[in-house]
């Protein structure tokens, strides 16, 4: 069985007669509940709010706004922008709004019909690099073993089948992965909700463990990867993910154990030179400080609540794109991996340097 | 003001006319509510459940619930090896039930009255060893600045005042701390629960951060030391306490950050060679997959939920005990803080080596 025959059933987005339906991610597992988004605004509302997340899928969201706002006849520059505010870190809603752009810009009839052709052209090809990149990052794996994944990076965060959970269902399938250890991911329990959902549903086995375990599970010496996705990397390889990543990242390089960041060359921001210039998120206090509407902490008290962090390029073993598998990323691995210049242009030919 | 003149007012647990009253720390900071315990199964049952917590907590509440034992005519023995299994890893447990023995086995009349007065002055020496270590701990500082805690050291944890939060609690009145980023320590959330409610009452300044942010934190440059508790350590110098310790003491050390332990020397075990002999607790999977009755977690999904985790001697700046600090701790600076080969006997006159 190849690496890409792995299972790929779950779609988390979808165009659907005139409208972009959203599996609302906020309610899973507990329940299956589908948004009917007929409006810019109304995905603007819903990547604000994180029924819809994960970097690849916020683009592709995006996309489908854009479409959305064409066949409303609303303008479309002032439509990318409410979209382009949604959500700060994730460079692959600027990138999907500027490929819209260029097909907008294009003149000709039928223009909402060519934007809604794009949007379900950006949402394919993610698929696509997904599984490209499932067979990359399986390959490399080595020796059968468990892994450590963080947050959601699965079907749910992408067009289909994932990033770095792609890796892992195209390693399971290969044999090169026998068990997965899924963090919880704390605010939003991203790891427990939603990759325990979808690792249960492919038979892999898999253990949920607190953030803060994963120190003590690496020490035990169960782990031989670290898989991750990413929501921005610079142009020097600085990476950044869901919170919680740079931690892993520093903990992996002290425990030999290998630190791997999948993402498609869209997420590459050959605009932003290293990490401290990519914006972070600042999301509100309450989201630690209560669950399912209980407060866990004392009335009054504050948080300090960073979606993502920055994984310097130097603590990256394997960066795996669609286009190739960096090994300790650099500039010069990067620029390579975009020899036009930027990702809008899919040249197949590159491959790993 | 002097350090140790800083605020001490919270108290977790007490004698009460024929009962130990224990404050149900599941409930906090919610609901105030008081455990009243009539017998040694009563405390068995509150240590076991987690009403009371932290490691010197522990080992008072045993103390007490023998002085229950003998007022109801049971068999010590018996109530005493029951006490004794209700949590493995913290060895204060085994400590004060061994010097309730010594007690117990001295004969003459009283003997119920002559252990609930032992129980009542293991908890008031805890006391006075953690303002004590408060004040050796705030000395150890610097210059002023925020610092980091994880799970609860506080009142709460112990007979009062805190260990770790002790010496913040001094080093707040000392001047030396400005803020503290609370830990909110999954999957009990005791920093979220239990450390924001107390700093909340001394109006010291403090921010919850979900576990995972640690390591951004002190990329950030805002902490100066992180402080934790401990609830064993080994002849060594390696700690046992609260999973996600260990991997904050490797993050400390990679950001030059100081890592400080505090713990009274009946945390010590002088019987255990290195954290590896350290038996660790794992507790049910549904800590973790489930969060204010809600499930977090597909149905039928496992998780891995070690309670504590072992941070090597190797990386504990410093030591802090009623007996005196060590910077850089190791077997031989350990047995001079137990010159008599136990923890049994204070001798005042040891200080840092």
């Amino acid at each position: 069985m190849s690496a890409t025959e792995s299972a790929d059933t779950i779609r988390a987005l979808h165009w659907w007669g005139d409208c972009l339906q959203l599996l609302d991610q906020r309610l899973l597992p507990g329940e299956q509940r589908w948004l009917d988004c007929h409006s810019a605004d109304a995905v603007v509302g819903a990547i604000a709010d994180m029924a819809v997340r994960g970097a690849p899928a916020i683009g592709i969201a995006a996309a489908y706004g854009i479409a959305l706002a064409a066949a409303a006849g609303e303008d479309l520059e002032a439509a990318s922008e409410r979209l382009g505010a949604a959500r700060p870190t994730a460079v692959n809603l600027h990138w999907a709004l500027e490929r819209m752009r260029g097909i907008a810009v294009r003149g000709g009839g039928a223009r909402a019909e060519r934007l809604r052709r794009e949007a379900e052209a950006i949402h394919a090809e993610d698929l696509a690099a997904n599984h490209r990149m499932g067979e990359l990052g399986a390959a490399e794996l080595g020796a059968a073993g468990a892994v450590g994944t963080h947050c959601n990076t699965g079907a749910l965060a992408t067009g289909g089948f994932g990033t770095a959970l792609g890796v892992i269902r195209a390693g399971w399938a290969a044999g090169c992965i026998t068990e997965v250890f899924a963090d919880e991911t704390r605010p939003w329990l991203q790891g427990a909700r939603l990759t325990a959902w979808e690792l249960a549903g492919e038979g892999i086995p898999a253990r949920v463990v607190c953030d803060s375990a994963a120190a003590a599970l690496m020490a035990s010496g169960q782990l031989r990867w670290v898989i991750v996705g990413a929501d921005r990397v610079a142009a020097n390889g600085d990476v950044a993910n869901k919170i919680g990543t740079y931690g892993l990242a520093v903990l992996a390089r002290h425990h030999g154990v290998g630190f791997m960041v999948v993402a498609p060359t869209s997420t590459i921001d050959p605009a932003v030179p290293d990490g401290d210039a990519i914006p972070i998120e600042q999301r509100p206090a309450d989201e630690v400080l209560a669950w399912a509407g209980q407060p866990s902490a004392p009335a009054g008290a504050d948080a300090w609540n960073p979606v993502f962090d920055i994984t310097p390029a130097e603590l990256v073993d394997v960066l795996v794109t669609e286009r190739g598998v960096l090994r300790r990323p650099d500039a010069r691995g990067i620029a390579a991996l975009l020899p036009d210049g930027g990702p809008g242009v899919i040249d197949t030919a590159a491959g790993a340097p």
